[in-house]
């Protein structure tokens, strides 16, 4: 239904040659001139599979850069497979794109998409353009691999297990409401540099791929936070059928975060619940943590300790420094 | 950025729950509870990946009921297995609703994509739902595999092998002009059934799946057609260094088809660049002919030679009766 041009090649076809083919560097992705890529599965191993979306106005604002939306689009789909414990292997894009977003836009977005395929080592093996009269939307397929039978699941949380938490958590949330509302910065005190860390936190996640092998190897359970620490906490309880106790306090939060929160204490709600966090959550038995804090560490990730599971029957609860369980009106953050 | 609820499980969950997990038949789909899928490739054997989308007003019309969206959505993903001689083996689902997809939408969608994913043996694995103020849209990452390096490939076709396609061409590009136009339905003398045909054929594709073993056994070359049987040829010539030489009147049309161009003579261009299509194209050896022919009689598909690849350096001719190449000023159908 869109307009034609006239050539031997297609102007899609040469858009996907100038834009696309450079990230096709898997040789399964056969240069992006077939209809689709054949790839291996390692012997003896699984293909993780996990896909997720952003769109313009829903999941990113529509001024952000071309730059950090092709990075979140990947990052939030490696997260996943970072919390799977499995290794990158290749994703398949679908790009749906507006008529103002032109060659200028593409390059900015494929060269950033290159570089974090690159660097996380998930090459683009396929892909599907479209012009949209709607809104931009990014549409990513990632896989991973892992030893048969070892995917860390998010049924795994075990009675015992400590609550174990990447990063830190709330910055993206708080970055959201500076976005929305830069005079925030002012009323939570934050300097220049903390205003940009939590500002770029919403913009570019920092998956944890780096410690995907080590979760594998440790964890019982695990998961990506990405609607929020409590909704997520209590779907893996409820998946595991094990209760788990939080202590707020020793949940991590950035030098910004907690600054933040000393000005205005209501705002715990947002840093527990608002989510994009794109941390790991894993429940990891004690006798498996110095392993895997020694794998964290040489991966300069950080990692915290924020309670325990427990045997019970799905229930998360967070307590606060007095140890009553803290209510949160809306534990996770929905689309629906 | 979206409303939220509150609930010990998310409206994004429950609807979730409700009408996609009943899909999740894949055990490795882990009922939807998961942030990933997993799933293992049979040993010695390589997986085919996929991605396509469509959205409201652009691949389909808005006003198309639920049930041809999603049946759609997930054939014209199958088609492209179908090509490649893959056997289905799941697919990830990215479904962007728009506020007036409301649950009775939902169900009628879910409905006819499981019924299809039953079908074709391609169950849902996992997937990402989405509210968006913009336009309803469809992505589908569609999986499956082939024995080790048996992948039909677009560039496979070899000088002396006979130019096949399945079903008939062009169908769905006249269902879209009798879509926009009903009155064309009276010029070109189409009775009803004729007209239902059509509309039919742009509406619910009807992918090859049920040959695409046989392809694998038999072809060296092979596609979907999808973008216009002229521009689609081109690209298997361009990708394979053969030139190919065609038969215009050997294209296979429908009973409809042959009736409007009878009476508008001009439309072989629609018929042979339209697109939408959703047969296959394959390049076979005349030795291997009987097989594929057979297998093709046994599923019920129809099969045409429509003429032969030659050697060249990757030009597709369309000769008409007097053996004169055709020229089309829009040889493929291009959104850019």
């Amino acid at each position: 239904m869109a307009a034609r041009k006239t050539s031997r090649e297609s102007a899609e076809d040469r858009l996907i040659a100038r834009h696309f083919r450079p990230l096709a560097t898997h040789p399964g992705a056969l240069g992006l001139v077939d209809d689709a890529a054949v790839v291996a599965v390692p012997a003896g191993h699984e293909l993780v599979l996990k896909t997720d979306g952003v769109i313009a106005g829903v999941h990113f604002f529509p001024d952000d850069p071309p730059d950090t939306v092709a990075r979140k689009a990947l990052r939030i789909n490696l997260s996943d497979l970072a919390g799977k414990g499995a290794r990158p292997l290749g994703f398949l894009l679908s790009v749906a794109l507006t008529r103002d977003a032109v060659d200028g836009w593409l390059r900015k977005f494929t060269a950033a998409l290159g570089a974090d395929a690159k660097k996380f080592g998930c090459p683009l093996l396929g892909g599907d353009t479209d012009r949209t009269p709607g809104l931009l939307s990014v549409t990513i397929a990632a896989f991973g691999t892992v030893p048969r039978g070892t995917m860390v699941r998010r049924a795994g949380a075990r009675a015992g297990d400590l609550a174990m938490v990447s990063g830190t958590i709330g910055d993206a949330a708080l970055g959201v409401i500076l976005r929305r509302d830069p005079g925030a910065a002012r009323r939570w005190g934050l300097d220049r540099r903390m205003r940009e860390h939590l500002l770029r936190r919403y913009l570019v996640p920092e998956p944890r791929n780096a410690i995907a092998e080590a979760l594998r190897r440790t964890a019982h359970g695990g998961m990506d936070i990405s609607d929020g620490l409590v909704g997520d906490l209590a779907k893996m309880c409820r998946a595991s059928r094990v209760d788990a106790a939080i202590d707020i306090a020793r949940v991590p939060l950035s030098r910004a975060a907690r600054t933040a929160l000393a000005a205005e204490p209501a705002l715990i709600d947002t840093i527990l619940t608002g989510g994009d966090d794109f941390e790991v959550l894993a429940s990891v038995p004690p006798r498996k943590l110095v392993a895997l804090r020694k794998a964290a560490r040489t991966a300069g990730i950080a990692l915290t300790e924020i309670g325990r599971f427990t045997k019970g029957s799905g229930n998360a609860r967070f307590l606060d420094v007095q140890g009553r369980a803290r209510k949160f009106a809306r534990p996770s953050y929905s689309h629906f």
